[in-house]
């Protein structure tokens, strides 16, 4: 980078930045010196002529940039008084706003929420290849607006993809694409009419949301067999997450989902199968989804936010043949929001198994990780305990007697962001007392600090007193299961 | 591309192309071979040592294929039964479902529908610049779930952008970043309540979705100074286009501007200002934004759809201070879709110029199109007339006498889709006979070709009745004058 200094009748300053080429460094320059108030609306600039001469460069050059920088506002260019720069809006200063929010989740601190991933391990390699392919290859009908229910080409790989690696029975026409589970959720919300039912625990937005679209909406309790298939009443639609139940770690057992489906067909219900972690089971084979054994009964949902990161906000519907008209005539008011490209590139990355690839990758992780939480859990916490199978992002871990809020202050205090289970309870009361731990989340040379950093405070290492002596709730608390069993 | 034939006790017939790599060749051989089924399920691989010998290449290379293609559901491997190819789900088939929709617009016809740019513009080699510039440099927590009004790095390169080149004065924490313009009019109908005008003519899909997220419309005439300030009442908002009426071209003149403003601050309304094609100008400098005149008043809203293209799903609100909370608690039901890459991406476009460039490109070229179609029609169409501004991405193109339908018939016969005037109104009675026509849709080649098939079914020399002899309903059309003139 060679600096040159450019002294015109206005003491011009410019850095210009060379290795950029002579006309992007100059414009570079000018816009900075805007930017930064060194040169102020109404300022003069010298003539191309002058400022040509200064430089060393061609006078074209300079009218470019001149030209360039008019076209873009920053300049204005009059016959007789010059080239100058050009006033600036005031901004609306009447009100006072929030700042832009810091990013989330934020970078210095231990990382622990669920959800998430861990990002560090983002194949960023892979998806500008694969950009590069569709950016050269793409044809540009591709560039419009599109079928509101997606590419055809991601469609075509999905419908491939969810067959052999969830056992879907479905087919490109069948599959929606969206911008994530809850834009997912909405479109099926806008469809569905009546009453839908949702498990407890699970994510508040969602029954939230469908509450706000005009849903009535009902709460199932789970058991460690998943939901309580008895507790439906007459739902028109009930939401379900039957590879691996949030937060709770269950698996659906076969029996519930025989009972799930008969519910569905005598009722004429429609099952929501809410995927989000189903690639990922590390004590074998992952169970294949609910929707291949009744494909005309399950909307199934699947999204990359766990697989490769929220940021892309690409999801999926795996719909029944005859909903595909419902959905579709939602989609014209509430359409799919993903770019184009972002959906081809996508497309690309399954069909070359680069997903795949990554998530062999992930599993090996995460997996190590999660049996790592195991080990320090049993070592560090006698009285704790995870619960849930060897899958997904995330365990729960029970500590009888905790009072979860001041727990989470002490947390947070040491650095350390994660969630009360009673979050995701309808009734906060009804939560076991502990937390759920995403340890994929972190990247891996945060992990092992996060860990003891989490452990520390939970032994009541961190100088406060132990979250087990702290009794406020506890002696009720302390009687009640992890989680609770049904008596059948 | 080398073929290579291996032969083993399936007589596995693999074309493996080794320019990719022998293993991602081998791996791509058999997903095509099981794709296309000359691999059935049940059916078995070689053993990795045996495979391996027949392809001279070392065995690790077939085990670490093996493995892949088993985590990606292809093939089984079981301890006794060695390899195979794994069972399919059958598809649904108890339905059928529309087939998946070919892309919009088809690529074999002449497309003057408005609302598109010239795809083939599309500035592919920046994108994939700046594409690697952010995969390179994005700090791994913004790929996480992100702000849902958008990622900082856009919202303030967009307020910088705005403020000069449209005149907005408006900050970061102001922007609101939409995955296209009828999100961005989805979160403010659910943000505002009561009732809200619309312009007739105007795309029917946006009052439409309007209705069917609860809010009361009214419908409100437009003149050739622009929408009828008059014909308000008490609506709580008004969705207007000042810069570039759609479709009728004109512009809300000074006057009009001023008494808009002064009756939103009399009923304490609320004006949302859709600069849809704000950018594009071609007979002076583009006319800033009301938005600049009454920031505390306006909602402005923008895209990327019409200057760079539809497919990339970004557009933008710049908020009054005051609107941003009600706003954003919109948002946490219905929230920004915008994979953040390419939120970063376009940052990058705008922070370097390239986007600016990329406008004063498409500026000379769709001005040099309007110009052509201005002689165009005057020189073989007497009867017609081209009206609305020199700007933007359509002309109205008045047919006194014609009868729209059947011309629409006899275009699309010849291969050229475009739409009626009428499509536009409520009451299709209302509409002057005529075609609104998307000149800077075609790409660059199919131009001429296209104006000359329109020129011909026009004038009548595609050998059906000349449209201006077709008077079905023309006599009555003929004496309305082409766009609403208001006695004042």
């Amino acid at each position: 980078m060679a600096e040159q200094w450019a002294r015109s009748g206005l003491d011009l300053h410019l850095g210009i930045d060379r290795a950029r080429g002579l006309r992007a460094g100059l414009e570079e320059a000018l816009r900075s010196a805007v930017r930064d108030g060194r040169l102020a609306p109404g300022d003069r600039l010298p003539s191309s002529r002058a400022l040509a001469q200064e430089l060393g460069v061609a006078r074209g050059t300079v009218t470019q940039v001149y030209e360039q920088l008019t076209a873009e506002g920053y300049l204005t260019s009059r016959a007789r008084s010059g080239v100058r720069i050009a006033p600036r809006p005031r901004p609306e200063t009447t009100v006072s706003v929030p700042a832009v929010s810091p990013c989330w989740p934020p970078a210095d601190r231990f990382d622990l929420r669920s959800g998430l991933p861990d990002l560090s391990m983002f194949p960023r390699r892979e998806w500008l290849a694969a950009t590069r392919h569709v950016l050269g290859s793409m044809p540009n009908t591709d560039l419009g607006y599109g079928d509101p229910a997606g590419d055809p080409t991601l469609r075509t790989a999905l419908a491939d993809y969810l067959g052999r690696s969830r056992g879907l029975r479905t087919s490109p026409e069948q599959i929606i694409v969206c911008a994530g589970y809850t834009h997912a959720l909405r479109i099926i919300c806008q469809a569905v009419r009546g009453t839908i039912g949702f498990e407890d625990p699970t994510r508040q937005d969602y029954p939230a949301m469908a509450e706000r679209l005009g849903l009535t909406v009902t709460r199932l309790p789970v058991d460690e067999d998943g939901l309580v298939v008895d507790a439906l009443t007459g739902e028109n639609a009930v939401v379900v997450t039957p590879a691996h139940q949030f937060p709770l770690g269950v698996t659906l057992s076969p029996q519930r989902r025989r009972d799930l489906l008969a519910w569905a067909c005598r009722t004429d219900a429609v099952i929501v199968e809410d995927d989000y972690d189903g690639e990922f089971r590390y004590d074998r084979q992952p169970v294949g989804a609910l929707q291949g054994l009744a494909p005309e009964r399950v909307i199934y949902a699947g999204t990359v936010s766990k697989t490769i990161a929220p940021a892309l906000r690409i999801a999926w519907l795996a719909v029944p043949g005859h909903l595909v008209p419902a959905l579709r005539a939602v989609l014209r008011y509430d359409e799919a929001y993903v770019n184009v490209i972002d959906q081809q590139v996508l497309a690309h990355l399954i069909g070359r198994g680069d997903l795949d690839r990554h998530l062999r990758r992930c599993r090996v992780r995460y997996r190590q990780r999660r049996d790592r939480l195991g080990r320090v859990v049993a070592e560090r916490l006698p009285h704790a305990r995870l619960s849930g199978i060897s899958a997904g992002l995330h365990a729960m871990m029970h500590l009888p007697g905790a009072a979860e809020p001041e727990l989470l202050g002490r947390l947070a205090a040491r650095g350390v962001v994660t969630e009360g289970i009673s979050l995701f309870y309808r009734d906060a009361r009804d939560a076991p007392p502990g937390l759920v731990i995403g340890y994929a989340t972190p990247p891996q040379h945060a992990f092992e600090p996060a860990i003891a950093a989490l452990m520390a405070v939970c032994a009541g290492d961190d100088g406060a007193e132990s979250p087990v002596s702290g009794r406020r709730r506890g002696a009720e608390r302390s009687a009640r299961p992890g989680v609770r069993r049904r008596p059948r």
